[in-house]
């Protein structure tokens, strides 16, 4: 499997309705690599600061990652993020962010150029734009969110122009399309580049829009959210990592690669922070896959 | 099939997005006749008064309805809602409600007992195990809302122990249990009684919860939503419909149920008022259950 990540590793402090875990790991290209790696070897760039802990890192060794890609600024701190979930956590609340090494550009090494999946986790559409003359790649794929949409629509459409594929949430696509309906939306979305548009909604599961071909699938039916922190990053982990494995983007393809990516979110939030990820092992995903097959069967 | 719907009959006045109509058929009986007729013939049970239209029930009798328990109050006017939709319309706004000839109690005739199917729209939980005990009913479906849950909850429990299937929507479903999570929420809600639970998500699809049994759908990708109103009663009118004309409660029927039932509704939100379902045939719907079908094959 040829992938690479490009995204943030964080330090986190979390509050939701089961409890708060205070500097715990978190960050875009750890959650998706911790997921991506259940499927085989990821390559990982990030910029962390001397205080990041270093036992995520050596899950994803033993994952058979690539972390090259990561570095370590010994004058800078990690990125922090605090954030607070309440009643049915479909929305984050930001108490504070502080970037610290995250203003320096991520640069992924030379070494990972030529990989033929990429992902590029939600940054500033420019940063995305550097990584991916950087990296070239075949089927990339990207992320963003509401800050970009609003301050850097231009960069944004520009970027859509070049990448394969766009996951983002029901929001998003929303405020980027200025369709109320998410079907015209990711329609609309469609014609802005992307040949593959992932609109993930949270506890309402996830559509894939592509030409000629739709598909749905509802959340995996945990009883037990503890904390959503990481789930849209570990869903594009598990569809990605399922997409690069198998080497296509055919529609059969395309649907179980939409499972992985549910059914990966599902460990993730079960716990907090990186937790259900790090222990999880891939027969637990394919477990899950079959119960979720079950769950929709029509 | 033998299937008995009691609810409501009413006049509306309904802005959306994309427009607005006046003095329109609606009522809970009415969108949910009007699904369920396209599976078989359906007895109807409500009150109107001396201003009701007469064309919707040319339609029912049409379709083999039996409106032997439509009746008309001369000296009352017909219930009338008034309400508006904005954004992405997951949601009414009640602007004006006139009871009107709703505050006089459904009387189902004698004629109307017996039947094996029976749904008790969204009324009063005294009036629904009134309706209950004059009808019997070996599969017993009810709706509810928000207004009940709040003011007349021990009725509404004594209802719970007495019906097979309980339809109602996500926010009623976390109020009446105080879960968050819907997932337990349509556990706790199958240990008050019913065999069946199916929670309505809107623009979201609906679950089912049965004993050793969940089952979810999307709902249709429709790119056009004009008026959500009667959505609801429409999803249960083509469930109830595709169940007594099967006549079983085996998870493939209800499978199929479920899906009827989307695709149902999908025709009702297309149009304003009734509109929708007037005009449909089933093989429409037959053929946008295939359509769903494959837009969710896993």
């Amino acid at each position: 499997m040829s992938l690479v990540v490009v995204g943030s590793a964080g330090i986190d402090t979390v509050e939701t309705p089961s409890g708060r875990v205070h500097d715990v790991v978190g960050g875009s290209a750890v959650y998706f690599a911790l997921a991506a790696s259940l499927f085989g070897p990821v390559k990982v760039a990030a910029n962390i600061g001397a205080d990041y802990p270093e036992a995520v890192w050596e899950v994803l060794r033993r994952r058979g990652a690539d972390l090259g890609g990561v570095r370590r600024y010994a004058d800078h701190a990690s990125f922090r993020w605090s954030g607070r979930y309440r009643g049915d956590m479909n929305a984050a609340e930001t108490l504070r962010t502080d970037l610290n090494v995250l203003a320096l550009p991520p640069e992924p090494p030379a070494s990972y150029g030529g990989a033929r999946f990429v992902f590029l986790a939600n940054m500033g559409p420019e940063v995305q734009l550097r990584c991916l003359e950087r990296l070239g790649g075949e089927v990339v794929f990207a992320d963003t969110m509401n800050l970009w949409i609003e301050s850097a629509r231009p960069a944004l459409l520009a970027l859509l122009r070049r990448v394969q594929g766009l996951v983002l949430n029901d929001a998003e696509a929303r405020q980027l399309t200025g369709e109320d309906n998410l079907i015209r939306a990711g329609a609309a979305l469609l014609l802005l580049g992307p040949q593959v548009v992932v609109l993930k909604k949270g506890e309402h599961g996830a559509f894939l829009f592509a030409r000629g071909f739709h598909f749905a699938l509802p959340a995996y039916p945990t009883t037990r959210v503890v904390d959503p922190t990481g789930a849209g990053d570990s869903f594009a982990g598990g569809l990605l990592g399922s997409l690069a494995a198998a080497g296509s983007l055919d529609p059969p393809g395309l649907r179980r690669a939409m499972a992985y990516g549910i059914v990966t979110a599902s460990f993730t939030v079960e716990e907090f922070s990186t937790r259900g990820l790090e222990r999880l092992e891939r027969a637990q995903v394919d477990q899950r896959l079959e119960e979720l097959r079950e769950f929709v069967r029509l």
